[in-house]
């Protein structure tokens, strides 16, 4: 692989690498050589995502605090640089590390990975943007605290923040992450800083227990945009609950998800189900228990429907399997599970609910408890655990394997998918939660995802009282020829179609940035303040601008 | 009273005069002579607030659509006149429709009150600005709607879109309201519009729904600010719970408030709590039963705390009296009242739960009731059944009563306090949802506020999980020569002491706009975007401005 040397930046302008010549002079000046990188071996992995990209990242830039990073954007500016930002930079599916745009310096903040405060008592932690789940984990793990993080299901090295500023989500009542923040620190365009909601305020009590502070309410402005790096953010937790139980569900035919959806929006609305409740297609599924089965199939693919039947009877899963959470008094929970059963009656195939005493039991006599209830547990509780886990805010390495589904060798020790060529892209529509979107949501992904020869792996999470938050996956191998290209042609085709029925993404990748278009009163609107307060046009050039 | 010509608008500069002219008459071409007004009695009405104010009001101009909303806004760019919107002007304590700074010509969005869809399912409506609590809460008696408003307790005559971009709040489980809101519609200060959220891509079915969008989530920008016009807002409703109980609460002696908070926190945390509590202490309960006790303080004020302890043995009330309410399954509202039960045990001197069957019985049996218990519920109830209504989303006109306290008439059947002289400042700090900072508040309160000569009378609202927000009221006479001033002086002096002590206000009247100043990086940035997307400062100068 060609290693390109400081002096010739590859597919710059000449003149323009001069200019990234003498920014990375300062860079360097500021961060030390050690964090500074633009071998070639350290670019090519920055410019690399689950599916196929052209983005070249000229230098990667390590800062280790927010004065460092504050001058780093000034020098971006001095040479008019554009600099892209990551926090962890796992943001698999949706364009890894890969810029918006292309020749960004990418500037990575996992030094800055400082928990800076810590509440008990009003249950929060403030933390910097390279604070990874597995970090708070431990964190509050060692202080034996009652408080739960929500964690998303992805990766345990995951950026809290980044995770945040995307919208993500995940499976506790304080599921819609987005929701649940408040206080940040912004280093802006320009390199000055702001703080948001009454953190402005020298000696202010309040800045991390109130979101909206006085006057205008600013979060909103740095999710999902190129218009700030949050340096800082306080994310409020939740305090373990008396008692936990988790249920699990499935549904043996594809047609019953609509009722299925009917069933659980009062329960949601109602707030007798006060968490984000996850259900999965069989394709899904299967994904989470094993690679693509080769043999069984003679290396065809996609896997048909009519495998996939044989396939969930033989494993023993459905159509559609889901779970959530129940939290509360051990009297909430005793009384949330009898709705729940009541709602799902008749909607469901199988309905089991799990406690940590039940997980601890069924762990070790998983042979007699299939004998007792017919349902065998080895399966169901080898994909339950991490699941289960993830309710209670355990982050997991589990689902990430999925992102191997369509490789013909096993997952390695330390996944990284970006390195490993799998190919993954995520299309993440938002549906009214209402039978009839899901099932239209469900039948397009079906139908297309098929016809491009990928599996319809599809996820639906009743993220709000309101919303379904669906996220379907196109896995492939990267190393296979064409499928990039195949790949990339489904997922275009897929996102086109949902946005002409009305359900449009919730998060997009750098591969659907192009959704965000449109010459409307939002898009001049965004880009009037993008003009003022990054006249440069320095920061993240194309990350979710809509015009 | 001078009756200004069109050709003379008073206080105004000569060459100002001619441009007001030039932009009534264009006004006046479109929106008819009927809804510009510029006479005396209009425009002093406008200038009129609860507490002393110097800005004056040259005309009022009253769009009755959005089209009509723009073309004024254009003619005021043209003319270069400050406009200042208000909704239905009710925003007293807090300014009413007072113009934060002179010479701004209001515009009265109260004609724009259209319920734009309404979706029981989803349990939402979309409105104008000029809905009113009434409105709405009538609109859904009509429909028979199993869903509940979440109310303030002002006038049932406030705009709901009003109060939701001041970020005020009720007593349901949607009690904060700017949480529980999305999709707005904006006119920006130059005319132009802009949609929240999904709603700006056309054929978006998941506008009403979803709150974030796709890209930089721009709502926080139209709340408190003077950024933009709301003109339209899709408001989330609470689906009727099965079952609904509220509970009355009460503490004899002061320093009871500290541990209360301590008990009730947990609570609020853990979601057994999922509403608003609302404590207030003997002052604000005290204003609510009666008007101040002229005869008994042989018309001496203000009303001392050695006073105040008779009156509550008396009337039977305590030092602090809360009020909160149970939603959710029969068996989820026992098992929450089991726990207030125990959480309040030994906390508070009285407890008592009602629902709609004891309510009844109550109103019907209140003597009887009073030999069963030992309450006397007459009084209680008369005080109770508004705060009871309020916790299921029913308006009330009662609260608003209090801001007659120092009058030595009675209210008249229709209150305005503008016009008719009432004294009402309005402080509203937040603090966190601990004892000990109630307590620093309670403290300061009582101090300051008889220091000046009012009464302390405070309310306390778990407002969030962890936050707690603080109303208080310094309440007179406006016609008591002398008043205005001090009551102004006592604003700012609280105002102070509280800021200095990091207990910022979540809501600023026009008499505490100063409060938001400050040449640091949130200001900067405000500054920034209004400059970029307001050129010619037209729309509400001074509204919760930083700089």
């Amino acid at each position: 692989m060609e290693v390109p040397t400081l002096r010739q930046p590859a597919s710059l302008a000449e003149d323009t690498g001069a200019l990234v010549d003498q920014a990375l002079e300062s860079w360097t000046a500021i961060l030390g050589v050690d964090h500074v990188s633009v071998d070639g071996r350290s670019r090519a992995a920055a410019e690399t995502a689950t599916f196929a990209t052209t983005h070249t990242v000229p230098a990667i830039v390590r800062p280790a605090s927010r004065d460092e990073l504050q001058e780093c954007i000034r020098i971006a500016n001095r040479f008019r640089i554009p600099v892209y930002p990551v926090s962890s930079g796992k943001n698999w599916g949706y364009g890894s590390r890969v810029p918006a745009a292309d020749a960004n310096v990418l500037i990575d903040l996992s030094r800055m990975n400082r928990i800076l405060d810590f509440n008990e008592k009003l249950a929060y932690v403030t933390v910097e943007p390279g604070v990874t789940q597995r970090q708070l984990y431990q964190y509050l793990q060692a202080r034996q605290s009652r408080l739960w993080l929500d964690a998303t299901g992805s990766s345990p090295d995951c950026s809290l923040i980044g995770n945040v500023v995307e919208r993500g989500f995940g499976h506790t009542p304080y599921g819609d992450h987005f929701a649940q923040v408040c206080g940040f620190e912004v280093v802006l365009p320009t390199g000055e800083t702001a703080e948001t909601g009454f953190c402005r305020f020298p000696g202010a009590l309040t800045g991390a227990v109130y979101r909206w502070g006085a006057g205008p309410t600013l979060e909103g402005l740095f999710s999902q945009s190129n218009l700030g790096i949050v340096t800082r953010m306080t994310i409020w937790l939740m305090p373990a609950p008396e008692h936990f139980e988790a249920f699990f569900f499935q549904c043996n035919r594809n047609d019953q998800i609509a009722p299925l959806i009917e069933a659980l929006r009062p329960l949601r609305l109602q707030g007798i189900l006060r968490s984000t409740v996850h259900i999965a297609n069989d394709y899904k599924v299967l994904a989470g228990i094993q690679q693509y089965p080769w043999q069984e199939t003679n290396g065809e693919t996609p896997l048909r429907p009519e495998l996939m039947t044989g396939l969930r009877s033989r494993l023993k899963f459905g159509a559609w399997s889901g779970s959530g959470g129940l939290y509360g008094t051990r009297g909430q929970v005793a009384e949330a599970r009898r709705a729940v059963r009541k709602a799902l009656k008749g909607k469901v195939d199988r309905l089991q609910f799990l406690d940590d005493r039940r997980l601890a039991f069924a762990s070790r006599f998983a042979k007699l408890y299939q004998l007792m209830t017919g349902w065998d547990l080895s399966k169901t509780l080898d994909l339950a655990r991490p699941v289960y886990g993830l309710m209670k805010g355990v982050p997991t390495e589990q689902p990430l394997a999925s992102a191997y589904w369509r490789k013909k060798s096993v997952p390695p020790p330390s996944m990284d998918p970006d390195r490993d060529g799998c190919g993954l892209l995520w299309c993440a529509p938002i549906a009214p939660m209402e039978g009839q979107h899901v099932e239209v949501i469900a039948e397009l992904t079906n139908r297309i995802l098929l016809e491009y020869g990928f599996e319809p792996s599809i996820s639906m999470t009743l993220i709000t009282e309101r919303a379904v938050a669906c996220v379907i996956s196109i896995c492939y191998d990267r190393r296979e020829p064409g499928q990039d290209d195949q790949a990339m042609a489904c997922y275009l085709h897929l996102q086109r179609e949902l946005t002409e029925r009305g359900y449009h993404s919730y998060r997009l990748g750098i591969q659907g940035m192009s959704e965000m278009n449109g010459p409307d009163g939002y898009g001049r609107l965004v880009r009037a303040i993008k003009d003022a307060i990054d006249p440069n046009g320095v920061l993240a050039p194309g990350r979710y601008q809509p015009i």
